[in-house]
Formats: C-alpha cells, sequence, structure tokens
C-alpha cells in the first residue's frame, strides 16, 4: 500500500510558524474572497503577513454564466488559485466554499476560525442584474440581506469582538442636493438638536440591500455591541495590483494570482466596461447626457483602503461609515479619459450616447465627504491616467475574450419597467 | 344524481347588482384580512359598500400557536367568518388563502382582481418574535421584504393605478432628540438645502422590515410611478368595533364577527396585554421605568384613519407619510389607566417593573407630527378610557381563555442575546 502525501494544513503551518517566533498577525475571513476585490484582498492580506480564510460560494462566476458574460481575464479552477497562493504565503491561507443564506454554516465558520476581523464582499453587486426581473430582485434582497444578517449572528455568538469590514457603496446616499457626510450629521428641526444617521436614497434593488444592511449593522452594533466599518466605495476600475507581481515572472503578473475584470451590462462597472470597449474598438457607451458624477477608486486603492480600516479597527460598539473613493468624475469626463489615454496605444476610442436606461438626475450636486481615509493615511496610488495605461494593455492581450462577449456589452434591462 | 347546490360567486353578484344599478365602491384588496386588524378593516369597508378581496395565509394563527399563545377571543374557522360576512354584505366580500412570498401567486391575484387600492396587513407583526433567534429573525425579515418587494412587482405589472396602504409603524422612527416630521423634513448642511426622508432608527429585527418595506416602496413609486400611502402607526389597542355588531343579535357584537386579541409576550402589544393582565389579577409588567413614551390608537380609530388613505389616494408617483395615532404616553401612564378604569369594574389592579428586555431609551424626547390625518378628517371616537370601559366587560366573559395562557405573558427573550 501507498501511503498518501501530506500537506501540511493551515493549523499545523500555523502552530508550526509561532513554535519559530513568526508573527501571524491578523486571522482575517474575507468572505466573497474569489472576487474581483476578495481575491487581490486576500493576496495583500497575505503579504502583509496576517492570516487570511477566504469564504465563497462562486456565485460570482455562476451569474456572469448566467448573463451571457465573461471575465476579461482567465480565472480558472479556485482550487489552483487557493493552492498557488497558500503555497506561496506559507500555509496562512485557508479556503472554504460556503453560502452565507446557510446560517448554520456560517456559525460553523466563525465557531471554528473566531477570526479577529471579516471583510464582507460577498453580495450580488451588480444594479442592473437586480432590476432585470422580480426573481431577479427576489434574488438580490434574499441573498444580500439574509447573508449579511446571518453573519452578524454568527458574529455576536462566536467572535463577538471581531471587526466586521462590510462593502456598501456610494449608491447608499443617491444625489441628495447637499454635501454627504460620513455617516452622522447634526440636525436641527423644530427648534431641537440631534445628531442621526444621513438619509439614503438608494437607486436600485441592489442598492437598496446595502440600505438595509447598513441598518442591521447599525442596530446589532448598538445592541449586540458589534463594531463595524461600513465601507460607502466608489466605483472600483483596474486589474492588477502589485501583489499579483511574482519575481521572475516573465509577464511580470502572474497569470494564477490575476482576479477577474467584467465588462458585460451587468457586472461590468462604467470605466471597467470603457476599457474594455475601447480595446475592441465598441463605442464608449455613456447612458444619458453622460453629466451623473460619481466617486472613482481603483482597484488596488480599495484594498488599501480596507487594509487600512483592519489596522485602525473601532470600539467595541461603534458603528462608523467611511466614504471610499479617490476622486468625482462625470461619466462623460471617464469616457474622455479613456479616449486620450487609448489614443496613446494607437486606439481611435469614439463615444456615444444611448438612452439612460437607469431612473437617476443627469445634472445634480456630487460633494461626498471624504475626511476618514486621509485622516488614517490613505494616499492614492496612481491618477486614473497613469492606472488606465496598466490596464489597457493588459485587457490588449485578452482582446479575443472581450469579443467573444461583444454582444452582452449594451443594457437590455430598463430600469422603468418590471418583469 | 343530485345537482350542488349553486352559491351565487362574487363576480355573479358583482354583474346582478351592477345590473340592478348597485354601487360597489373601491375593489380593495386586503393582505392580510385574517388578523387583528384585516378583519375588522374587511367588515368596515364592506359596510361603507366597498368590494374586498381577504387574502391571508393563516400565519398568524400558526405563529401565535408556536408560542404558545390563544387569542382571548376565539377566532374559528376563517371559511366560516368569510361566509358569514360575505352573505351579510351581498357578495361583495372574496376570499383568497396565499402567500406573499410566492410571487407567481400574487401576481396572480393583481392579475385577476385588478384592485383599485391593496390595504398590505400581511406581515410578521411582533419585535420580541424577530429578536427570538437567528431563525426567526430570518424568518421576519424574508417574509416582510419579500412579500411586499412581490406585492410592488405585481402592482407594477398587473394594477399600476392601484394605491398602496402599507402598514408601518411610529417604531421606524425610534426615539429621536427632536420633533418626528411626517416623511420628508428640510435640511441644511454645510451651506445648502434639501428635502430629504427624515433618518429612521429601528429598534428591533421586526421594526427594520417596516424600514425596509419603506425604501422600497419608496424607490417604485419614484421609479415605476407606484403611488402609496405608507402609515407609520402607533401601538393599537381594543377589541371591538361598532361593524361588529348586528342588529337583533343578544351580546351586541356578533361572535361570529369578532377579532383576534392577543396577549402573550410576542403578540401582545403593551395596552391590551395590561387589559388581559387586569382580567386574570396578573400585576401589569412594565419594562424598566416605563417612562418610555410611544403613540396610541384605538382599534376603532387605525380603521378609521385606513379608510380615509382609501378615499384620498395619492397622486400617481406620490410615496406620502402619515403618523397614524391618536395620543402619546408613557407606559407608566397607561398602565395607571388601567389601573384606574379596571378599579370600575371592581378589580385590584397592581403594577409591577421588570427588567426591559428590550434595549430602549428610557428617558427621551418624544414629540412626533401628526397632522395629515387631522387635515383629512380624522376624529378620535372615544379616549382611552372610554375604549377601556369596551374593551375590559368583554375580556372578562373570555377570562378562562386568558388564564389558560398565563405563563405565556411575562417576557422570555432578550434583546442583548442572541440566539
Amino acid at each position: 500500500m501507498v501511503s498518501k502525501p501530506k500537506t501540511l494544513g493551515r493549523k499545523a503551518f500555523r502552530s508550526k510558524a509561532i513554535s519559530q517566533g513568526e508573527d501571524f498577525g491578523l486571522k482575517v475571513m474575507v468572505l466573497g474572497a474569489d472576487g474581483y476585490l476578495g481575491r487581490p484582498l486576500s493576496l495583500h492580506l497575505l503579504r502583509l503577513g496576517h492570516e487570511v480564510i477566504g469564504v465563497d460560494n462562486l456565485s460570482r462566476r455562476r451569474r456572469v454564466r448566467e448573463v451571457g458574460g465573461r471575465s476579461a481575464i482567465s480565472l480558472g479552477n479556485p482550487y489552483i488559485w487557493y493552492n498557488r497562493v497558500n503555497a506561496l504565503h506559507g500555509g496562512r491561507f485557508d479556503w472554504r466554499i460556503a453560502d452565507l443564506l446557510d446560517g448554520e454554516e456560517v456559525e460553523y465558520l466563525f465557531e471554528y476560525y473566531k477570526p479577529d476581523a471579516v471583510v464582507h464582499l460577498a453580495e450580488q453587486p451588480s444594479a442592473p442584474y437586480s432590476q432585470m426581473d422580480r426573481k431577479h430582485a427576489v434574488d438580490t434582497q434574499t441573498n444580500n440581506t439574509i447573508g449579511t444578517l446571518n453573519v452578524l449572528f454568527a458574529i455576536k455568538k462566536y467572535a463577538p469582538d471581531c471587526h466586521l469590514v462590510k462593502l456598501g457603496t456610494m449608491g447608499e446616499w443617491g444625489t441628495p442636493n447637499v454635501d454627504i457626510p460620513e455617516g452622522k450629521f447634526e440636525i436641527k428641526y423644530r427648534g431641537r438638536k440631534d445628531t442621526l444617521p444621513f438619509p439614503k436614497q438608494a437607486g436600485s434593488f441592489y442598492h437598496l440591500t446595502k440600505v438595509f444592511d447598513s441598518h442591521n449593522i447599525t442596530y446589532t452594533c448598538r445592541t449586540w455591541g458589534l463594531r463595524s466599518t461600513d465601507i460607502m466605495q466608489g466605483v472600483v476600475y483596474g486589474v492588477v495590483t502589485d501583489d499579483m507581481k511574482v519575481e521572475g515572472s516573465i509577464d511580470m503578473y502572474e497569470p494564477a494570482l490575476l482576479t477577474r475584470f467584467d465588462f458585460d451590462q451587468y457586472f461590468g462597472t462604467s470605466l471597467n466596461r470603457f476599457c474594455a470597449q475601447a480595446v475592441i474598438d465598441f463605442p464608449l457607451t455613456i447612458y444619458g447626457s453622460g453629466e451623473q458624477k460619481r466617486g472613482f477608486i481603483a482597484l488596488r486603492d480599495s484594498i488599501q483602503c480596507i487594509t487600512i480600516a483592519l489596522n485602525n479597527p473601532p470600539e467595541k460598539g461603534e458603528y462608523r461609515v467611511w466614504n471610499q473613493f479617490d476622486e468625482c468624475y462625470s461619466i462623460l469626463e471617464l469616457a474622455s479619459l479613456v479616449q486620450r489615454v487609448g489614443s496613446e496605444f494607437g486606439m481611435d476610442v469614439k463615444i456615444k450616447a444611448i438612452p439612460n436606461p437607469r431612473v437617476e438626475a443627469s445634472k445634480h450636486w456630487y460633494n461626498p465627504v471624504r475626511e476618514q481615509l486621509p485622516a488614517h493615511g490613505f494616499k492614492p496610488t496612481h491618477t486614473i491616467e497613469e492606472e488606465l495605461r496598466i490596464t489597457l494593455p493588459i485587457l490588449m492581450k485578452n482582446k479575443d475574450r472581450i469579443e467573444s462577449r461583444r454582444h452582452v456589452i449594451l443594457p437590455s434591462t430598463d430600469w422603468r419597467e418590471a418583469k
């Protein structure tokens, strides 16, 4: 009989490392570890010396396939990714396939790992997907709201000191005609004063789930003494981070360490979609006048910000809100940027306005406060142009993959309709 | 062969009545028609000449049984109630057993009936039930949020002009240190102005669902042009309405027309629970100091208010909020009222403070605005004392039923814990 080869598991590695005086840093659970943000975040935390438990149900892969999309970057088998990352980082990475809707399993994970922090990225992240029809609206609101509720119960029961870093969206605020504070603001009404949560006006069934999450988290921080950083993130763009570089690799970036890059009408966010369109000579599609303004942040800076939150946890019982973006642009300004940088690579990028499938203000005030992150040391790594100069060449290498999904780029879901 | 006896259905009655020049008024769908409010509301609308479609999944009966509770008033078979009410009101009442979580069935109902208005009372209504453990929190948030979402889709698809009267709760607002407006208020921030939804600070997983509903409804009014009155209702009390009186009945109130009356720790609201406690010589249990203030409204006045909303529908696309209560009292003031009125009936009512199982402010500002209802003609029918003089004797006749559930009155769910 031949005995099976043994691989040292995370626990064995940990005890071996600790016996050798190695520091394991924080034990961080990353929910949604197979996603656009989850993969580079896991890599980054591991490189900083933290221990990471990645959890995912692979639903993003399923949903992108469902809408006929495809990541511009090939992902491959998640277990190969896990093995490679784990090998690179001395066995400090663990990996679980689990669904947050399974409350028992979520509690099991928190009881087993008792993480110091959890970064919750495991939600259905697309507004147009949630607007497609009743079933997708129900799926999105159930998945996100109940998934987060299960996480809150698991934290309270098995890791009550755990810091929950929750990914929300700047879209929770909508576009009020005043500046947008980070969480609370002082209100005066009929001669009295209070400091209250700033009102939210979300613009899709998906964005609404982030509002519901924020309410549930606020409540459990107050009632159960949990601690949380609720990140109102802008639109993320970009394709790589420096942690994907491996010394000696010919391509600079190691293919096995890359993350997904979606550009279809459902899962492609505006700036990433523009980049993909530029690469296949498809006019950049502006929804409506293109004057709607949003906050944007590069993938690597989003990871930087989440890391800052992890390194600076709030007090027990504290619920805090960070507006997480670098700069605000109108959609038209972004398209022009892609046009300009594209020309440096010999692209003749065109811009085309189409009727806006969303119900949103075209001209509006937009001035969100962003004080927390800079106060904690956040500094943007690159300008948008510099990031585009990194993104476009990588996408050009994957032109065939993008070309193969040219037909799922234009929007077909209208916010005004219900199916 | 004997042919089955034929009963004239609602449609046949309607066409017969219309051919005879009879007015059927509005076609109102009452969701949650078997509940505490749904039964008297259906009766009242029928008496006013409207056509009513009652929908219920009988889950309130199931949930009260689940927690070991029992209605102080015997309800009997819901079909007997339906037949009696329908016979009384010339076939203008229709009745469906359906679950709002079944999106296909909800759409079928709206396509089939195309109601002019829908009163949505079909939610899990208990805060302590939602706080019991994870499963009850998940059940409550799924049932209420997704049920309402299904209703919104059904309205948009099959009855887009339908007026949605939605039962919310004053508890959505929490207890801010300023007055509570009805919906929006003018905000000034950093030198600019806007009129925004007033911030909400709900205090249980149940109350949070009403906040989620309000967000979903606001959004669909704005995006789909639906119309809705979102009723922030205070605590309801009382046991009968005049519509339950039938001429010639010996008891004044016809037993077959009564509604449920819960007094257990989960489904009994404070004032109703106090009345039940008084009847069985059980000290009225005050949670904490009893200084927490809330708005209260009698059952008959709640029905009056909902009727006012139905008679004064908002414009298409309009989302409006009404604060629906008569007067604000502290819990201690209410207990004292029950004590005083109880003594008129020879009861020696005691009051006992117990530790508050909820997490809520004991001393706080409480001054909600209530301008919409009076402006539309609302006038309270009785004082609280007068209503108590009607309630207590009816409960005394059902003393045995209350006595049989004495053991489920005291709270056993602690807001600070998670199970």
